[in-house]
C-alpha cells in the first residue's frame, strides 16, 4: 500500500472485486435469461465504467441527466434514467435522445403527454411502480391508472413503451436474508400481477425491471422478470455485508484516511475522513454501536480484514473519532494510514470522485 | 425567482442576508476588540470569500490543506488551518507556508518536531485545546502536556507559538440559548484558566481562540478572547435555527428542487433533491419529525416563509420525499420548484459547490 501514497483522505477501488462482483452477477442474468443494466450511481466513474464494458455490458442506468450525460460522453449509447423525468432539464434530455439509446422514468399522464409533445427524436418508456417502498411510483394496485399511462404513451410515435419498472428499495430495512427473497417474491408476483391484467386489456410485450441489491444478490434464479438493474453490488459496503448481501472480501472499495492524532488513554484516533469524505450515512454494527465506517490496516491488495473491536463511531465535517482495539492503537501513530470500508459505498463514491484511485 | 432558471438541485444563496450575518459578527468582534478569522468551510466559494473581503476581513481559517489552497489561490494571505496537522501533506503545507501567513494547528511534541524539522518557512503554530467537546485537542487540564509541547515549539525559530484554540462543538447539542452560553463561558474560563498557568511557568503572550457558530450568535461580548472562527453563522441552516442560534430570516442559502413527482393521495411531492445535494444530516424539527430540509415557495428575495406543516421528511441518494401541506400541494405540479433550506447548510454548500447561484 505504501506505493499507493494516500496522503489525503482517498477512494482505493479493488479492481479485481469489481471484476469479480461484475462476473457474479452477470452470469446470474446470462443463466436467468434477464437483461444486465447495472447502475452506474453508485461508482459515477468512468474507468469503473470501463471494468464493465470488458465484461460485455452495453446497457446501463443512471440516476441523473446529467450523469447520463457523464457516460454518454464516455461513450456509452444505451441508458436508462432510473429516475422520474425532470421535465425542467427538457432540453438535455433531447440532446441525450438524439445521441443515445434513451430510456426514460413516468408516473403520470402529463409526463407522457410532455414527452411526447416536445421529444423530437425516439425514447424508451417506463412506468415506475411501487411495489411497497413507498418512495415514488404508482402503486401496483392502481393497474388502471397504469393502463391509461400506456394508453397514452402510445399516442406518440417517438415514445416506445417497454414496460414496468420498480425499485423495491425496502430491502434495505430488510431483518434477513430470507426477509430480502420474500420481498423480492412479492415484488415479482405484484410486478407480474400488474403484466397479466394489461395483457388481458390487450397490452402485449411489457417487460417488467427491479433494481435492488440485495434482491440481486441473493436471489439466485430471476423468474418472470426481464431485467435487472443493480448498482451497489460493483463496491458492495459495510451495510450490505450487515444485511448478508455480501460477504466481507465482496466489498471492493475503502477510504485510505490519514490519521492526525491519537489519543491513547481513550483508545481513540483521529482521521482526516468525515461527512464530506465518508458521508453521514450510518448504520448499527453487529457490536449494537452506530458506526460511520469499519476499519481496517492497509494491506498487499489494498486493506485487510475488518478489525472487529474498531470503528468509526462519530464524524464532524472533515474529522472522524475511530474507537481502536488496543493492539492496533499501540501500531499506529500520527501519519498512519487507517482504511475505513464506508457505510454507503454510493455517496461515499460520490463524495471522492475526483480522489478515487483504482488499484 | 423564474429569471433564476432552475432546472436541477442548486444552492441559492442571498447575498444580502450574507452581508448582514458578516457585518453582525464582524461588529460584534470589532466591539470586544476580538479578531475575527471566519471558517470557509462552510462555503468553499471564492464568490462569497469576496462578501468577507468587502467587510473588511483579512484572516481566515480553513479546514484542510486543500481548502487552505483554493483561497491562497483567491488571494487569501493569512490562513489558519483549524485542522490538526496532516504531515503525509508536508509538501502542500510547505508551499502554503511560503506563500500565505500559515497558522497551523497541532496537539504533539511530536508533529511539533516533524513541522521544526521540515518546515523552510515561518509558520504560526496553534495548541488545539479540548475544553468538553471530546473530539480532539490536549485535555484543558492536562496544563503541564500543554506546556511540555509550548517548550518544544520554542525550540524551532521558524515556529511562532500563538496560543490556544479550541473548537467547543458541544454547543451544537445545546438544549437552549442559556446552555449554549453557559458552554461557552464555561469554554472560556478553562482556557484562561490554562493561559493564567502557562503564565505561572513564564509563557507570556499566549493567544485564545474560539470558534463554534452558536456561541458566536448568542455571546453579546467576548471577554478573555483574542479571536474567533465560526464559519456556518455566514448561511446559517434549520439546525441553527432550532438550536436557537439565528433567526429564519438569518438563513441566507437554499436548494432550488424541481418537483418529479406529485402524490396527492398521500399529501407528498418528490422533489430531485437527495442525499448528494441536501446530506443526510438530519434533525427533528419543532412538530417532533425526522427532518431533512425545511420546505419553502420560491419568492422575490429566493424563497418564503418556511412552510410550518410541510417536511423533507426521507431522503435516498436522488430523491427527497416532501409531506406537503394541503395549500401547497394544490399549487405545485411537475416541475416546480421547491425551495429546501439545508439542515447543515456545510455539508450542503459541500455537495453542491458546482452548483451554487449567489443573488
Amino acid at each position: 500500500m505504501s506505493d499507493l501514497d494516500i496522503v489525503k483522505p482517498t477512494l482505493i477501488v479493488n479492481k479485481e472485486r469489481v471484476r469479480r462482483n461484475i462476473k457474479t452477477i452477470s452470469e446470474k442474468a446470462w443463466y436467468s435469461g434477464v437483461r444486465f443494466r447495472p447502475h452506474f450511481k453508485t461508482h459515477q466513474n468512468a474507468m469503473v465504467g470501463d471494468l464493465f464494458r470488458e465484461a460485455g455490458i452495453e446497457s446501463i442506468t443512471a440516476s441523473s441527466i446529467d450523469m447520463a450525460k457523464f457516460f454518454a460522453d464516455n461513450g456509452w449509447k444505451d441508458i436508462t434514467i432510473g429516475f422520474p423525468v425532470n421535465v425542467l432539464q427538457m432540453n438535455d434530455i433531447k440532446s441525450l435522445a438524439r445521441e443515445v439509446n434513451l430510456g426514460l422514468l413516468v408516473e403520470s399522464i402529463e409526463t407522457v403527454k410532455f414527452l411526447g409533445e416536445n421529444l423530437d427524436t425516439a425514447a424508451d418508456i417506463w412506468i415506475k411502480v411501487d411495489t411497497g417502498y413507498g418512495r415514488t411510483g404508482i402503486d401496483s394496485k392502481k393497474g388502471s391508472r397504469i393502463k391509461d399511462i400506456i394508453s397514452e404513451t402510445r399516442k406518440f410515435n417517438n415514445l416506445t413503451l417497454k414496460g414496468l419498472l420498480t425499485h423495491a428499495g425496502h430491502t434495505y430495512n430488510a431483518v434477513s436474508e430470507d426477509d430480502i427473497r420474500q420481498i423480492y417474491d412479492d415484488t415479482a408476483e405484484k410486478l407480474q400481477k400488474v403484466r397479466s391484467y394489461l395483457e388481458t386489456e390487450g397490452f402485449e410485450n411489457i417487460e417488467i425491471s427491479i433494481g435492488d441489491t440485495p434482491s440481486c444478490s441473493l436471489v439466485e434464479e430471476f423468474n418472470g422478470i426481464d431485467e435487472i438493474r443493480p448498482g451497489n453490488f460493483v463496491y458492495y459496503d459495510y451495510m450490505q455485508l450487515l444485511l448478508g448481501s455480501c460477504r466481507e472480501e465482496d466489498i471492493a472499495c475503502a477510504v485510505g484516511c490519514p490519521v492526525v492524532a491519537v489519543h491513547e488513554e481513550k483508545d481513540e484516533a483521529i482521521i482526516h475522513g468525515g461527512a464530506v469524505h465518508l458521508s453521514k450515512e450510518q448504520v448499527r454494527n453487529s457490536n449494537g454501536d452506530i458506526s460511520f465506517g469499519a476499519v481496517a490496516l492497509p494491506a498487499e491488495n489494498g486493506w485487510g480484514k475488518i478489525l472487529k473491536n474498531s470503528n468509526v463511531f462519530s464524524i464532524s465535517q472533515e474529522h472522524g473519532k475511530v474507537r481502536l482495539d488496543n493492539e492496533t492503537l499501540e501500531s499506529i501513530k500520527v501519519g498512519s494510514i487507517l482504511m475505513v470500508l464506508p457505510v454507503h459505498s454510493c455517496l461515499t463514491a460520490n463524495l471522492l470522485k475526483e480522489n478515487t484511485v483504482l488499484i
